[in-house]
């Protein structure tokens, strides 16, 4: 991990980063970025009964790729408070075209999800004094879901000011990055390899069959097939169709 | 614990909404108050290893009070990633003056711990279609808490304008309201007795004995105590001391 360290007697304390990680694509890529930005990783996955729990294994070996200081792997009920078809309840939708994918809410939106997300990675912000929050929103490809647009992370901003023992009392502020906010699929992937992200160990479907293939077909899967065909690119994970 | 589902069209709607309920004081008031503006209301309590696990019965007795129509437990393993006195990381502070209590942010403070659960009903008011969020903070006694000021609770209603497919589409607001917020506790304990609330399955103590005895001590023992000598009336739960 490539951390800033100023030379002398007395080195700058590190600064600290909290990671929203899911072991997809683009969370893979913002650790990439907090990396070259100097930070000591923190990285935090959710276990919240998503089907696609491969997930999990991807998030691990990216964890490890980016030499992060610690990854928590937390249990989130999510699941069992609210319904989306990404959480169990109804079909995921599939073979969709990215007009589609980019029009409305889609069912595999689930409800409040990055706000419980940033407010679990904000209380671990402040228990470890970290300065900042990753999270790897992208408004282009998931304009139809509410929790990932500039608007969402301006509010969240702003009440994480307002909310922590050290931002209440002016000691310092928990910074809310979002890095991919707006970017295409196709740049971020390019800023991923010249970062060095193997995105063979990510995964990105929505729908893996049981031994952890990628669909191809849901709108996850097809968001990042074309992005590697745009790039001219083989992806490197494997697909059932 | 059964995810949300309603059956049948209501011929006349309820407005619901969702109560942030710990079995404390504050919060059972919370419920009666909600109660009595006409709310069909579904509580929740969130397990998160506070040492006062007793509260989970009285919140049981509370939410059977007021006949919610559901009452969601819910285990959130916030004790794991940050460090409280609240949960288990070091000393409850005892004896305080109340000019002690109000000053400073005390080590029961839980980092983020009201952002952590306004965030987890927003989910479920969200998935139940509740068009309200009633949490009992209270910025008199709990001034040190950077999470119980006004200035909190309007960042996260703007951050919940935004937050959720509902609020973010304009199909109408999901309000957070905290009606003990300018409250002194001995108002909120009157306010409660006015709405049948029966102070005896309440608990409000930091740090109670195994058999469940409130210590007197603690901070919220010793706001509670206060208040009911206030107002000349015996405070109906058992105290060590």
């Amino acid at each position: 991990m490539a951390v800033e360290k100023e030379e002398g007697v007395n080195p700058m304390p590190e600064k600290k980063a909290v990671i929203l990680l899911s072991g997809g694509l683009d969370s893979t890529t913002l650790l990439a970025i907090a990396a070259k930005d100097g930070y000591e990783l923190y990285a935090v996955t959710f276990l919240y009964g998503q089907r696609h729990s491969v997930e999990i294994e991807s998030a691990k070996k990216a964890a490890a790729m980016f030499k992060v200081k610690k990854h928590s792997i937390i249990e989130l009920p999510i699941d069992k408070i609210v319904l989306s078809s990404l959480t169990g309840s109804g079909e995921i939708p599939m073979d969709r075209t990215e007009a589609d994918i980019k029009s409305g809410v889609p069912s595999t939106y689930v409800p409040a999800r990055n706000t419980v997300f940033l407010s679990l990675a904000l209380a671990i912000a402040e228990n470890i004094d970290a300065e900042a929050i990753f999270i790897g929103v992208n408004a282009l490809d998931y304009s139809g879901y509410p929790d990932c647009r500039p608007s969402f992370i301006d509010a969240f901003q702003r009440l994480a000011d307002v909310a922590t023992r050290r931002t209440a009392c002016g000691d310092g502020k928990i910074e809310i990055k979002a890095p991919l906010i707006d970017m295409k699929k196709s740049e971020i992937i390019r800023k991923g390899i010249e970062l060095g992200v193997d995105y063979s160990v990510t995964h990105s479907c929505y729908s893996p069959d049981e031994e952890g293939r990628s669909c191809g077909r849901c709108d996850s899967c097809v968001l990042r097939k074309k992005a590697f065909t745009e790039l001219g690119m083989v992806d490197p994970v494997t697909y059932v169709k």
